[in-house]
């Protein structure tokens, strides 16, 4: 506004009837991939940003309350993971905090588009820290259902950081019940499913919905929510079990794996806390119940 | 936008970097009292919304969120409140709220801005629900902490529900040491008092101060945060005791005082979780601690 | 921004694609009549305004430029209006110009929204100056096609102050063919029409348009531009006359007939400049040859 | 707002009160240069834009108003021009217009910013279009006030195509008596200067602060105005002349000296319009002739 306050200021749209103004500091890279519009920013409150098709991604001051909390209270549940896939996730962040646990032999991130990795990997350092180059993991640059589709492999967890359901969008079809049934036949007994869940303010429907389908698919099913600042409202998450109930693990049971598996010094996601993450607001908990929809690949859910 | 997305576009600032831009549907009330300008007005996202020199207070969508968390924790904590005083909450929820404690025989309420409270009881019905006409009730248009000062009588808990401390504005020495000092002198052994913390992401800084600020005058001083939808970021709350830590009380025993207060049916506080409100995660504790400064009359905090 | 610039934001879209912010003072009036949203504002760019659906009608702070370009040019071309019917209107700021000419004996204005001639009697007197209640107007509430169609009357001229056609706004039908036929039907020889004719940026089509389509049916047509700040473009005006050509009356000319009919003081048009005022610059003369569409009833004209 | 209307918007701030909201669909460049933030961006109602600062300095879609209107009405003042400076003027059309004249042996510009220049040159060929490589140009990176100073040459007019006068910023000495001084005694007999001269609406005062000032130094000076729609108010130019008086040439002999010099197929000035482009409007003299002071070095005008 003054001259101190800086003079690039942008418009992010979360509905057509509002969205957040604010100054950027630095455009660091604008441009346009085979997919979508990719722009890596910085400004005063959130840091780095990356932005896709107008829409934030991450920021390097909260991304990890995102990444932390996507990961950990699925991979805790699981137990001991050895073999994750990534489905998304091209800042690297997703596969940073994977490769925390000292479980894991391989990880796997398929992303859609390399251009969006390359961008990251070049603009992004502090979010991916190296993790493209550790030897336990590949990056693949496939549509993640097409891979899903032809692997001959068996995963302990399949963790879904993807855009938003968005008509015509590229993950449109990462939310169905057809997706999650492919899933769950790559998965080994025991294995975990975890996806972003869309914001439980703005989409709450969504959410509820894809809790719903998960539910069509995996005996086990909790939605979660952590309020990550630069997303301006609380966001969701759903978590799928094979085998134990996400919520029905106690404090000391996830303490003790987290011991155990090299987990750690984290900064928002805490064992002691791990079944009471899963403990939505009477509000939201009738907003889930209410929901009796369900995403099919012929009719898949989307958000505005 | 288009002719559909509304024709009445307003904008609130949170920081000179940054603010909101929405549609509102309706305009109810515009005009300025002796103290500050005062909207009400309504859009799709938040409903009925009312706006005090452009900062939203509250809005008919989420105010129980707000609302039931600062009154609850305090309350529940103080285990029997007869005698209620509250300072600001011109809406008339906290009032509502407090008044649903069979044990509380009288509540008053202070607020300076008297023309504020009138158009509340006009405009926002949905919110205070008739509670200024509660038997139990008073309503005194006067400054608080004047009020504080010459009162003669005890009160079991002061919940102070004003304005955040902007320099210049009517609550910012409802934020001091010498205040809580105050405060501390009208309550009677075991009482309680709680605030409004403003934004943990846009004022962390002003959060940890009024939390390190109230541990000067009371043993037990607990911080905790809601994600309150229409504030766009986690919203702080700082509760002071001079008998029970509000930590210290089991999910058990604070089902059981809600059922003897007649406390049932909210739609955000739940007894069952009444400890793990006041957990804050790793990344927030540290912030606290980090935090050395004290707010004195003679240099108040204040928020940007 | 700061304290200091205001608390009360708002934007005004032009397009789906930008719009402008700014600050509001005060909120005078905001309300939604039988036709539309009404909102009287201020700021200290643009002093009072009169919104509608959203839209910026007139300022205080430069109304004289569009009122006194919409009416002095067409009736200086007539050169001694003495029945004057207005169509649209509503701050009674057209009226307020026609009734300068001392020729004049009868100004009727026909306003389909009789609460927004209401709302700007009561808090514009700035524009109307009392000319509602000049013993030569008279005010009809009527939609001023229907009007003209039953007007048994003959006029010197018509002028056509509405708001820009929308589709399925109450304007629509009054810049086409049909329509400008109905009103030279009720011309006398020698009459003229005018009307404003958009923005000449953001819709330099619908400008180019109706000039054609009153070309269809005037034998002299003329478009012409001023540059009005609160309209953050220039805008646009059509005159078709019966009579001389608009262009063709010479500075002095124009000076002569202004001083005989009382006209002076004026803080926009001035006689001196008359037919210049017709001269398009060259970019926008070829814009005009380009456009060859009619509007019509069956498919008329219509702005974003 | 939809998926449709783009991704990227951007505001751009008039004052502390008011600013535009527009989408952006491309972002050319971003960076920073020693002197200014630079932002070559696209969208669909200007085309391509050069930002500094965060202020728009040109649109391929209306630079030719802008440019036109700084180059010709002091140029065909002048009647025969030789030796032309340009002092700021990055984008290279104002060296384009300049070459237009086959009376022009030389044209000099001096541009306190390289990067710009070259960024210019790389991203925005429709601007200059060549110009920089014509054989009768040279382009020097320096002050341009300094320049002047140690400029040996005389001129036959100086063009100053300089950002706004700001507190702090690197053209606020191009706009002082002492400046206009210097610029007078490197012209010569007959010379001319020409220079923007701010927004007429939002910087009135400054306009005609400017014409003010260099009525100290020439003798004859002339303000006039050009609606630039991207500049989204109209804009000033000032131009005074040692020799003839720029209103007093008549549109016959502008004709003829622009079909003599080679100046034809313009797309906004006219030389039929010549000595009219210098009539401002009632308000706007009046507004000019109120103003008594004048810029000094040691007291220098600067907008907002």
């Amino acid at each position: 506004m003054s001259e101190q306050t800086g003079h690039r200021w942008v418009v992010e749209w979360h509905s057509p009837e509002s969205g957040m103004l604010s100054v950027v500091e630095q455009i660091l890279y604008s441009g346009r991939t085979k997919y979508q519009e990719v722009d890596v920013m910085r400004n005063r409150d959130y840091g780095k940003m990356l932005v896709l098709d107008g829409k934030l991604q991450s920021s390097t001051s909260d991304e990890f309350i995102y990444h932390e909390m996507l990961v950990h209270p699925a991979l805790i549940t699981q137990g001991r993971p050895r073999d994750v896939l990534i489905i998304g996730g091209g800042e690297g962040a997703t596969l940073r905090e994977v490769l925390r646990y000292n479980s894991v032999g391989r990880a796997v991130m398929v992303d859609i588009d390399g251009e969006v990795v390359e961008i990251c990997e070049k603009y992004l350092p502090e979010m991916h820290r190296g993790s493209f180059h550790d030897p336990r993991a590949s990056v693949i640059i496939d549509d993640g259902r097409k891979f899903l589709m032809n692997a001959k492999d068996q995963f302990d967890a399949v963790l879904v950081d993807a855009t938003d359901p968005i008509e015509g969008g590229p993950s449109r079809l990462l939310y169905t019940v057809e997706f999650y049934e492919l899933v769950r036949s790559r998965l080994r007994d025991g294995g975990v499913v975890a996806t972003q869940g869309t914001s439980t303010f703005y989409n709450a429907k969504t959410f509820a919905l894809i809790m719903n389908t998960m539910g069509r698919v995996f005996p086990h099913v909790r939605g979660y929510q952590a309020s990550i600042p630069s997303y301006i409202s609380d966001w969701g998450f759903v978590v799928g079990s094979l085998g134990e109930d996400p919520a029905g693990i106690s404090p000391e049971e996830a303490g003790r794996r987290a011991r155990e598996l090299g987990i750690a010094g984290l900064k928002y996601y805490e064992p002691a806390r791990h079944p009471y993450y899963f403990w939505l607001p009477p509000y939201a908990r009738a907003m889930v119940e209410e929901e009796k929809g369900v995403s099919r690949d012929e009719e898949p859910v989307s958000v505005y």
